[in-house]
């Protein structure tokens, strides 16, 4: 009987290891392969055969694996390119030391292109008995297909707690006291996360990457918010940009190894902008920065569980010996009227370096929000949350396995 | 029958609320009072008279109350001033007006003052049946003789929780990549917030107000951290400050009303400080700010009870004719071994304008940590997470009580 690997890439997100312990598990139920090995550091450590065993977790361990952030086996930023023979040579000739059949693969846009390659390589060199699946993950929403990517609701349901929950703070003060909240969300290049936000109904303005930043009109909308309420409540994305393309936090862009522009600063810019535009005389910003997307302790519970039986999915269909170069996503069911999704396969390559913006028909004009049929795509996703494993008045969680010693031995 | 009036001034916290449905739920059990008034917007609005009657507020809401961060009743920084013969004057008319005869004033060092300031005040002009009662609250647990003040044990809780999972996303890259990770929380002149992430078990690095930052100490302490493990977990208070008092973050300090000095950026400070040095090539700030000090989703549902019980207590002991310039604590016990407190009473002025700060003998040397005797004070205030009341996803929360042009008719 062959072997399986897992392995992570990208960001983390506060459900990306439930994916992990869906395939160890269902692997538990039909042990399709005799080991579920862990491939350490994504791609990275794949090609230094940094692997672990996962077949015989326990229940209690998948269960903490569950309620843990990031990526327990680690991830990278190392890019595969098509034109590196030597690294795709390198991998398949460790997959056949391994004797591993199916390399399931976990992350954005770049992982569903790692997947895509592989199998294409696989392909074009006629070798059959190794397969590619890919399993999505993004906080950011912006997969194509899928209706929406494992991640994305967690992290959208902490920022709309936590926007409610500031603006409760906002509001303590007696209305002679004009102020102005920004909330700064992640999105580089599309407004899911910054979106999300309006579920606590407390939003007076948004700004997302999808609509250009004008600063006449965002002030005038701010003051008007002002002279209304006294208190203005902003939510914007690091990735606002004006017309021209500039991001508003340019000052601070730099490029990351994959050469996107690593962001963070929009808020400042903005108070900035607000307080020499006369505005409004005291702002405050609050960053959400790497909480928002390993804040697992008050995960979706939708979330979670379609995080994990993505990994399901993926496993059972790859009993499937075509099986591969494909994704597993979610589709939401139109024949029932409660929220309910199906679980669908689609080639990676479909999927790959694209970006799905938020619909810009989902947003209110001059900067007022999200429509109620965005909230209406976005409210059942963040329902639930799961009973956490406890400890010492702590969430229980799973030590990164490279921190183990538990690596299998070299062959 | 005479009435009572409760009111909530300086910053929030997650719990402060929990304090004002104890008392309005202890005169439901025994109505000492015929109304329970809220002043809106503390000291200020009482002045103003603008006051809602909670007497009557439904279980249901009392429950939404308590998960309700901030202030529901609205806060102040106005200071009331001993010498401000007006104002005083003022207050003890409103009082007779409205026949009330106590005052519970729910918050921190300044509003003990007040508490003293009124009692002070009524008892040189032998004004026999107007009384005051404070009731705690600060995140920043530096107040006198109670063994903690509601609102810290979930501030504590929700530092932790987000500085174990930011080091889950810290640990995602292989070691090849080096990384500080600095995390910022609130804390002038108390280290107890900073001090309360280390109950995660990660954190490297802890810089506190108690202990001068010492940078080529630190710079050292931080690169020995990278040199073994790659990467290095900082936690910094607001108010780090050099030996000479010189706030690390001195580039942005300017003072609020009450001629404190308004912080934040000490993280910044930090990373440009490891950058400049060459300590780390690469450093992640989060500033946690207000996020942590209304997170009442993950509140301790030990502080939520002690500050329900604060309430009650407050309210059953003014039963009590001589019962004034007090404020309500609480007191760990020491005759059983599980962790409980007993509530007490204190004068309000050997409360007021004292500062505790965190003892250095429970800060490990070299910028370490904290010794095991301060997890032991601290872990058990931050058990167990209080069962919410979710509507559409999101806690259900109370409208700020001015919001709701609710206020009764003035006299």
């Amino acid at each position: 009987m062959s072997n399986c690997i897992v392995a992570q890439s990208g960001g983390p997100s506060s459900v990306i290891n439930a994916t992990v312990a869906g395939i160890v598990m269902a692997n538990q139920l039909n042990p399709l392969y005799e080991h579920v090995y862990g491939g350490l550091n994504g791609i990275e450590g794949i090609l230094q055969e940094r692997f672990v065993d996962l077949t015989r977790l326990t229940d209690h361990e998948l269960q903490v694996l569950c309620q843990t952030p990031a990526s327990a086996l680690g991830s990278c930023r190392y890019k595969l390119r098509r034109d590196n023979v030597e690294d795709m040579e390198e991998i398949f000739n460790i997959m056949e030391k391994y004797d591993i059949e199916t390399m399931f693969y976990t992350g954005g846009n770049d992982s569903m292109d790692t997947v895509a390659a592989l199998s294409e390589y696989a392909a074009s060199h006629n070798i059959e008995n190794r397969r590619f699946v890919g399993c999505p993950k993004t906080i950011d929403n912006d997969l194509m297909i899928t209706d929406h990517a494992p991640g994305f609701a967690s992290s959208a349901k902490f920022i709309a707690t936590t926007a409610l929950q500031c603006w409760q703070d906002l509001s303590v003060y007696p209305p002679s006291r004009r102020e102005v909240f920004i909330l700064e969300t992640m999105g580089r290049d599309a407004g899911w996360l910054a979106a999300s936000a309006c579920l606590s109904g407390i939003v007076d303005v948004l700004i997302v990457p999808e609509v250009s930043f004008d600063e006449d009109k965002v002030m005038d909308r701010i003051r008007e918010c002002i002279e209304e309420n006294a208190k203005c409540f902003v939510v914007i994305s690091e990735g606002a940009h004006y017309a021209d393309g500039t991001y508003i936090a340019a000052g601070e862009a730099r490029n990351d190894l994959f050469g996107h522009a690593v962001l963070g600063g929009a808020g400042k810019a903005l108070e900035q902008m607000i307080l020499d535009n006369d505005v409004c005389p005291r702002c405050k910003v609050q960053d959400l920065s790497t909480a928002q997307r390993c804040h697992a302790s008050e995960a979706s519970l939708v979330d979670v569980t379609e995080s994990y039986r993505l990994g399901m999915s993926a496993h059972m269909r790859s009993a499937d010996p075509k099986f591969t170069g494909m994704m597993v996503g979610v589709r939401r069911r139109t024949d029932v009227d409660d929220y309910d999704v199906e679980y669908f396969a689609v080639e990676a390559d479909k999927v790959a370096n694209y970006v799905r913006n938020f619909p810009t028909e989902w947003l209110e004009k001059n900067y007022r929000g999200i429509t109620l049929e965005a909230v209406d795509y976005m409210k059942p996703l963040i329902q639930g949350t799961p009973d956490l494993i406890i400890k010492d008045g702590m969430p229980e969680q799973t030590v990164p396995f490279y921190m183990r010693g538990a690596e299998i031995e070299k062959k």
